[in-house]
């Protein structure tokens, strides 16, 4: 008996070893919606955050905030589902087609691009879908 | 008389001040595919590529490997035109709408992330398009 994690280490060896982590043990990894096409964001794995992506088929982030891996949706409830996990040229992007429940912006827009340039300034490209507070507000059910 | 640029440094003040570089001076920027939707690369760029890719429309990034500024397609003929400039919510991430030339990727294919895992392995999810030797080889205009 050991402490050791139940994870099988070597069920995804070949898709690790493909990975080209960076000096911090992260890839980015974009999430685009299945379907639409839309770019939603970008976020970092480490990982633990891959295996358990590719293990369990929801996304799951390392928070480079708050030093610890983000299961995407845990507290606003807008889980994401992978449908495709794909790995760039030289390994260093990650690109995830997933199943979005609701938004992926914190904002409460579904796309975190939501700024465009037009002229020489910002303007906003997409109005808010869900209020922030419903996504963060207390009562909220993890 | 003075050996500055001749650029116009406060044209895209409010563009640059919402960027947020990391300590290496670059921004991750995503490129997608105008119309088709699909996620083409994910290179990087600093400030002068940045502003390089705003004023010219042409997609201009940060080689980290040759150190300098990377117009794309100036070898490949593979050129990006710029159709829409987003920022996401941090200011940590672009997303740029493009109309690209032919292909993305230096292997010939459409798209940098043409591998997809199935099962626990990675399989390839597009063919090449264009023979990289046509793309890199003698002869080329640049």
């Amino acid at each position: 008996m050991t402490d050791a994690p139940m994870r099988d280490a070597k069920a995804f060896d070949d898709v690790i070893a493909a990975i080209a982590f960076n000096a911090d043990g992260l890839v980015p990894a974009i999430a685009q919606a299945e379907g639409t096409g839309e770019v939603l964001m970008m976020a970092w794995m480490n990982r633990d955050a891959v295996l358990e992506t590719l293990e369990t088929g929801r996304v799951c982030y390392w928070s480079r905030s708050r030093g610890g891996l983000w299961r995407k949706g845990e507290t606003s409830g807008q889980v994401q589902r992978l449908k495709d996990f794909r790995i760039d040229c030289d390994g260093d992007t990650l690109l995830l087609i997933v199943e979005q429940d609701g938004v992926a912006c914190h904002t409460g827009r579904r796309s975190c691009f939501f700024r465009s340039v037009r002229g020489e300034a910002l303007e906003t490209n997409q109005e808010v879908q869900t209020d922030p507070s419903v996504l963060y507000g207390h009562g909220h059910k993890h």
